[in-house]
């Protein structure tokens, strides 16, 4: 079948199924061996890589479908996934898919409500589905053109995960159970693209007040082993809730 | 005209002229003399009150959207007004709404954008229009019953606010041209609802390094005036862009 024929059999169960006008898209991150990368896909007929993302159900709530669309792509599930920006300007699609016949779901305006969602990589198989032909990691450090606005909402999103380090834990599900104060250093270094004081990180984020703290330390030849610690869940969900600190 | 002839008619024109499925919320902050208040209107055959908004024209980008509802309502223009969050769970309007016929605009499924401004109250003139029957400034204090999901979004703007005031310039509009440091913290412990600390105030402030300090003192009979200080335009707007300061 054809890439429109496909779209237009498509396009009938979307207008069925799902809310007009409102899109769902989804930046997800992958952390793993210090490395940060982010979930592209290629949808059918298009040059250039995309954010996967999706739609409203008629009776969905839009985090459900932010859950069911990551899940779909990923079989992620119970990861950090954070609301961050609605992106309403005109033109966003039509020129890309001006190729489209009108009557297709694809040509509408949409105003997409962006989330974005922090994944370990390396427990995630990227999916493809049947409108795209490749869902790939890419490298931040290497990003390919994309379409739409999607560089755009890729941005919003690095910036707004990056502001959230300062007052949100993150690190449960990137880290293994127990880790080092330089394991959680180095996830927040590649999150923000950026060394930090070693010192200073440790003070801070200790004063946090997340963390159980173990007595056995990390086996090894090293005559002096980083203490191991791990989140305190009670802690880490509360703080996820109320912020670590409040600056004022 | 009654209420429902009333609906019937501007149905006609909003199908026309608006995106359906996607409508605008505005928390407006009203700030004078050390009182915050909040705009609320009574729609037509409502007993509830509730936020002004609006919905997004055909071709217009919905912040332009935000700003249009804002100065409908109040005249006011160029305020500090930010995007905060979409609200898209289901059954947000059916049950208060349910009474209307299913062909009224206003009973189809929305999904809302929340904007929340701050202004000076004493400056804004409350704008009633054709199917509201009041629109008033309410004290964050004693807050009415309100329908929909309104107060949520509203406590939601509120959090949003508060926090923003950690990374973000806010006074500009709210405080005469030139002010004394305690002027500004009271707007500060105002907008927080709760005292703050003086000489941490004071130090935590200059140190953002947005303020003009004038030579001139304030008039009046004490003996060691305050100073005064005004914003610094340039490093006031750069400062509402980039944030005030990074944490990490």
């Amino acid at each position: 079948m054809d890439e429109i024929s496909l779209f237009e059999e498509r396009s009938k169960e979307f207008y069925k199924d799902y809310l007009p006008h409102v899109s769902i898209d989804c930046v997800v991150f992958g952390f793993h061996s210090n490395t940060l990368k982010v979930l592209l896909i290629r949808m059918k007929g298009q040059e250039h890589w995309g954010l996967p993302g999706g739609y409203v159900g008629k009776d969905e709530h839009i985090d459900d479908a932010a859950i069911r669309i990551l899940k779909s792509r990923t079989g992620a599930e119970k990861v950090f996934l954070e609301q961050f920006k609605a992106f309403g300007n005109t033109g966003r699609s039509e020129k890309d898919l001006s190729y489209l016949p009108e009557s297709i779901w694809f040509r509408q305006r949409f105003i997409s409500v962006g989330y974005y969602a922090l994944v370990d990589y390396e427990q995630i198989i990227p999916v493809v589905d049947d409108i795209s032909t490749a869902c790939e990691w890419k490298s931040v450090h290497e990003l390919p053109a994309m379409m739409m606005d999607h560089r755009q909402i890729y941005e919003a999103a690095l910036e707004n995960m990056r502001f959230q380090l300062n007052y949100k834990p993150i690190g449960y599900n990137l880290l293994p159970e127990e880790f080092t104060m330089p394991d959680l250093q180095k996830l927040y270094e590649t999150i923000l693209g950026k060394p930090l004081s070693r010192s200073n990180f440790q003070r801070k984020m200790l004063a946090y007040d997340i963390f159980i703290k173990h007595d056995k330390e990390r086996k090894g030849g090293a005559h002096r082993s980083p203490i191991l610690y791990s989140f305190d869940q009670v802690k880490y969900q509360a703080a996820l809730k109320t912020g670590l600190k409040e600056a004022w």
